[in-house]
């Protein structure tokens, strides 16, 4: 877990003002759950492996008695726990609200989640989800607008150029079973396909030859993998790049393929590219996994060109809201990796044009001085006050790593006289400052 | 715990970004700390009662030998536990991190906090606290800063005419002192005084006779209070309205005061007067006790002529960032009531005049419906997708309680045609579009 400092802390701030103002303006509402759910509904299989991660809260007026009475049931110690996810909260607020909220419900969540990782580079105990969903819309309008909001989310935090890699849980079970998959062999097969990434196709296919599986079926996807990433093009050149169309989804995989699923796919793509121009940013992705159990159709994961790993991902989750509702809801959501962006954005520019630091003397009279402020933030500009000290540099520079432009020094006498502006920033000096 | 459902949850957003904005524009820093901090320093004596309400969480990996182990030490079964309040975790914070932060440091800090209250109407387990604490000043321009923020948030938030109780924990201990109370007498007579609001100054005498104390010191404390309350002046007339100065403090309290606490008093008096002008927003009152035992001198409150009830308040704490250092450095801290603020403008305008619902039929084409909804977003507008229902009243209802001004029916063949928009609230035809 980690203590926000202050340029940290308005950077992230920052970021979370676009995503919010963004996506409000694309028609989603912002919701808040309270961040603990019962405990016996974080641990009902539907968090996958992240339910042994999550934080339990111990019973208040536990006495000694209850306490030994616990020793074989540990669960019996806690009845709440912090939420390790926001899907799962998601679905029990829609379950207990749903007479409160319109009929195609657009969902934005912004909020910490917690999971008791083994401290390791990168991995957090607590860290920020910034989640949208539609709840009620079966149709792949809400793919399309999930998508499109979250691209103009990156677009408004200069990262440009992001596109969405798309395939459908129901395609690669269609491609497995046509190479003769049987239904319990599926998901260890796509525990290896979602390393493709990692360890390539030679990798892939002897991860599959190395499992009790049968021999056919092995072989016969080996075939399949490498006519496409070697008879046909390589991964990066073709693969990579293909668009969301009819005639490439086709193209790419066996025949036969469910026609509903591959309609909503090509729907899809259509949509966005009417709205995000030719420069098409959906690309098929065949092998596509995602690990969550709970997905059902459409799966997605957000790309960009600066970085490698993906910055978010998504997708259709139709039976979850049915868990808590008892009628089955279509839903689709989209994470945006909040803590990536906050890291790729490590560098922008930070620093407020119109703000100064004012460092007085001991004897300025603080009544003025506080009221010449007041006149400073009163016009817009940011202001820290500060009594001269010995080291004035150190004191410049942390303003200066606080995000401050200027600053100028105030005497008694010249209280209410013309600012005496100073960059902090030797090489800033051309800022505007009002 | 709450939900908070789109309307409820844009309003506290909407809340919350005017106080972070204005608090920055004053020079302070927002930063964020976990919301678990270790149990040991949860229960360290100094969240006072509220120690006794925090949540811990479960140790992590307890078999049934460890479980039974801590059957006489429920300690043992928590190494973490969930924030009470956001003063504790400022001051580990502020030992953790001194070398990186300014020699006077101003903190934001807006965040929930979390006390096992049982369930009752107006208190919540978990809430939001909104602090700003000036850490290593201990000037009244500390005092001064933390203040004229705080009108300034009221202010913009459409609270004009907030005042200022303002009163000092030594001159509460110099005038019991004066009475004659003895020193372990003293705390259970400010928590008599403490009710004046409540019982009035008859209750107050009459509390004070049930207790054994000293009979002397609690009669002249009586004819004391009797003067002030009813030879001199009501306490809602006079008492209620004077102003923070040298000759009020010592018109109203016995004499012999210590000079340097008057003499802090009322500079802060001077200098708040100054900048907020004549009508003076800060009121001594003689008899603020505020309950926390961890305050050291100034102590206040935020009233608002709207509510009986305070809308915040704060207070200097010198002693308490010693506990984490090793060395004592002045603090003090003002504490804005998000949750009541919030429930005071519930009924506030929330609707955004930019923002429409776009009725659509079934078949009109994805593509383009979201090709216009794109345009219109790009051009501020906020704008829902809705595809037309058998009630369409119903839909239009709700849309304007989440704070929608419009709508507009799009056909298949009207896409791009001019908006036929239409008002949702029949009596708010007159709002601006564009």
């Amino acid at each position: 877990m980690r203590d926000f400092l202050p340029a940290d802390k308005a950077r992230r701030e920052r970021v979370l003002a676009v995503i919010r103002e963004r996506y409000r303006a694309h028609g989603f509402d912002e919701i808040e759950t309270p961040v603990m759910e019962e405990y016996s509904r974080l641990h009902a299989g539907m968090g996958g492996d992240n339910e042994k991660l999550s934080f339990s809260i111990l019973k208040r007026g536990m006495d000694a008695e209850a306490i030994r009475a616990a020793a074989d049931d540990p669960a019996e110690l806690a009845d709440l726990g912090l939420r390790y996810d926001l899907t799962v909260p998601l679905a029990r607020f829609y379950a207990t609200n749903r007479a409160q909220l319109p009929t195609v419900f657009r969902a934005i969540q912004i909020a910490p989640v917690w999971r008791a990782e083994r401290p390791q580079k990168g991995r957090y105990r607590q860290f920020v989800q910034c989640d949208i969903d539609i709840i009620g819309d079966k149709s792949s309008r809400a793919e399309a607008e999930l998508m499109i909001a979250s691209l103009d989310v990156l677009d408004r935090l200069g990262l440009q150029g992001g596109s969405i890699r798309v395939n459908d849980r129901r395609l690669l079970d269609a491609v497995l079973e046509h190479f003769g998959f049987a239904p319990e062999e599926r998901p260890q097969v796509l525990i290896s396909i979602d390393k493709l990434d990692k360890i390539g196709f030679d990798g892939v296919v002897e991860d599959l030859r190395r499992q009790n599986l049968h021999l056919r079926p092995v072989e016969m996807f080996a075939s399949y993998l490498r006519w496409l990433f070697v008879d046909r093009a390589s991964y990066e050149d073709a693969g990579a790049h293909v668009p969301v169309s009819e005639a490439a989804i086709r193209e790419m995989l066996p025949p036969n393929m469910p026609e509903p699923v591959v309609a909503h796919l090509s729907d899809l793509g259509e949509t966005v590219a009417a709205v995000r121009g030719i420069d098409v940013p959906l690309v098929f992705d065949p092998f596509l996994v995602r690990g969550m159990g709970y997905y059902t159709g459409t799966i997605f994961e957000l790309a960009h060109p600066r970085v490698r790993y993906s910055l978010g991902g998504g997708g259709r989750y139709d039976g979850m809201i049915g868990r808590f509702l008892g009628e089955n809801v279509p839903a689709v959501g989209f994470s945006i990796g909040f803590e990536r962006i906050v890291d790729l954005l490590r560098d922008a520019q930070d620093h407020d044009g119109r703000s100064v630091v004012l460092v007085h003397d001991r004897d300025t009279p603080l009544g003025s001085l506080l009221e010449r402020k007041a006149l400073l933030v009163e016009d817009g500009v940011r202001v820290r006050l500060e009594q001269r000290p010995k080291n004035l540099k150190q004191l410049l520079d942390r303003a200066l790593a606080d995000g401050y432009s200027f600053w100028a020094p105030v005497h008694a006498m010249s209280v209410f006289e013309p600012l005496d502006l100073r960059p902090l920033d030797p090489n800033g000096s051309n800022r505007l400052f009002l």
